[in-house]
């Protein structure tokens, strides 16, 4: 049984109010799988790196646990770069450079010992890859996430729709399901969203928090208010890997479960954006994840006597 | 004892997506003294209204036991009127027209009865004229609830600093939290409002719920998420008024209570934005009320055994 992660592993290249970086490590698949290892002992990711993708990198992941063997590393070819400036809401950002790069022909391997894939997810990636990933599974998982993004909306509308068909949750944000179901109105985006495949909706709202819904039931959680958000990049990356990799741990798919599991995807998702890239979620242990949690718990309790 | 609700008492004309309405009865005092009166029974209103004012829109609020002992009828003048048109978004609006009227020269009267008031909500109104109220009363109640908006921070920023000085619980949104503080962070804004003189902050976030920051902790609540929001008009005046009327309701201030509170207002809140103006929040009862607090609860609630 294993948790099996298809995701970009990228360069990334951030400007903040807060600063700025070089070169550092990123990518849907790196977020994901390191928020998901810290829940789940079986993560296995699918990617695509350049040979200028240090060593030491992939190092980070395996000592997390995490298996590479579908991580194809591409002589002579370079890295997959996201180069983005973030403006002072934090909620809106520029994208300066996209360099395709080893992503540009991308052909997903899932190796034989993938086969035992009990949990997907299917990382924000272009849905043709996602889908081609899924089926390459010889059996399906008992539970397929797929995250996505706009862009994919806006130039792979098609392949979403028939990806969208084959999975049990979809994570995006608020103006993703407004755009993908035409709603502005979360509620009714929710209940056309439903209808194109997925049987639960998690809609993230960065400081807002997320909403789940699913089972007829609607699930409201906060984000953690924190004094700065240093840089957001990964931070719904991170929520995905919590969330999936906290079902794989339990192992049972209720929705007081799924409940939990977006509280963990937003606890992870918390640590991300309190440094630049990966760098807080390298170096969390299960005290810290622990506490985390406590405070999503003392943030929104409470007991009316009615 | 009791509580004492000052605020404005207009007739409103608005526009939204749904609908256009001719002139309705509005103004924070009307929305929070009906939102406080399904909670507590000695809810007193001060404020103005001019000889147009139907004497029927006045029994409206004598029919839920709203005292009207401090709701001034001047003789030849006219009630204070706002125009105003939401955007698609309901979360900006523009103002159509504002007729002061009767509120240009209000001197509000504070009638004996209402002396043992022990709490106190300065609703929505130039600052000045809170101060007065507040002044007006022989002793200090057991709590005061301020709310305000954006423009008296632009029109009355002196005013504003000196009533807050006094007041125990402050309700802002999250925009005229950031403008108060001149912070972005809520929890920066929030711990600079804290030192200006209230020992609570809600800060309201529309279908993002509410923040309430206070005694070194912070309470996040939801929204209710609604397929439509017909007319967002009064749902803050209608959160203060839930939000009090619910303190009065249980007599002790701790943190605890007032997480209640907030979930309270909240839920008064969600019905004002189901119809045009006072409309749904007039034809409520214990029933509807239990039951949409039932809902918050439900939305809200997980269990982590961690």
């Amino acid at each position: 049984m294993s948790l099996v992660i298809i995701g970009t592993i990228a360069y990334d290249a951030i400007e903040t109010p807060f600063g700025k970086t070089d070169k550092i490590v990123g990518g849907a698949a790196t977020f994901a799988g390191l928020a998901a290892a810290y829940l789940y002992n079986q993560v296995k990711l699918v990617g695509v790196v350049g040979e200028d993708f240090g060593d030491d990198n992939l190092d980070v992941l395996r000592s997390k646990g995490i298996n590479l063997d579908g991580v194809q590393v591409r002589k002579g070819e370079k890295t997959f770069f996201w180069a983005g400036r973030y403006h002072n809401d934090m909620n809106s950002r520029d994208t300066l450079v996209t360099d395709l790069n080893v992503l540009a022909d991308f052909d997903p391997i899932v190796p034989d010992s993938y086969q035992d894939c009990q949990y997907l997810l299917l990382g924000n990636l272009t849905p043709q890859v996602q889908l081609t990933t899924l089926n390459r599974l010889q059996r399906k998982p008992k539970l397929v996430v797929l995250d996505t993004m706009n862009f994919w909306m806006d130039t792979a509308w098609e392949d979403l729709l028939t990806v969208l068909k084959s999975v049990d949750v979809l994570t995006v944000n608020d103006a993703e399901a407004r755009q993908l179901a035409g709603e502005y109105s979360l509620v009714k985006a929710a209940e056309k969203i439903l209808k194109l495949g997925p049987k639960y909706l998690v809609i993230k709202k960065g400081e807002h928090g997320a909403l789940l819904f699913g089972d007829g039931q609607i699930f409201s959680a906060p984000a953690l208010p924190l004094a700065e958000v240093y840089d957001p990049t990964g931070a719904g990356d991170t929520f995905a890997g919590g969330f999936i990799g906290y079902l794989a741990k339990v192992g049972t798919l209720t929705f007081h479960n799924m409940k939990n599991a977006v509280i963990f995807g937003s606890a992870l998702a918390s640590f991300c954006v309190e440094k630049f890239g990966a760098e807080r979620l390298r170096e969390l242990d299960s005290a810290s994840i622990s506490e985390r949690l406590r405070l999503f718990t003392e943030l929104t309790k409470f007991d009316i006597a009615n």
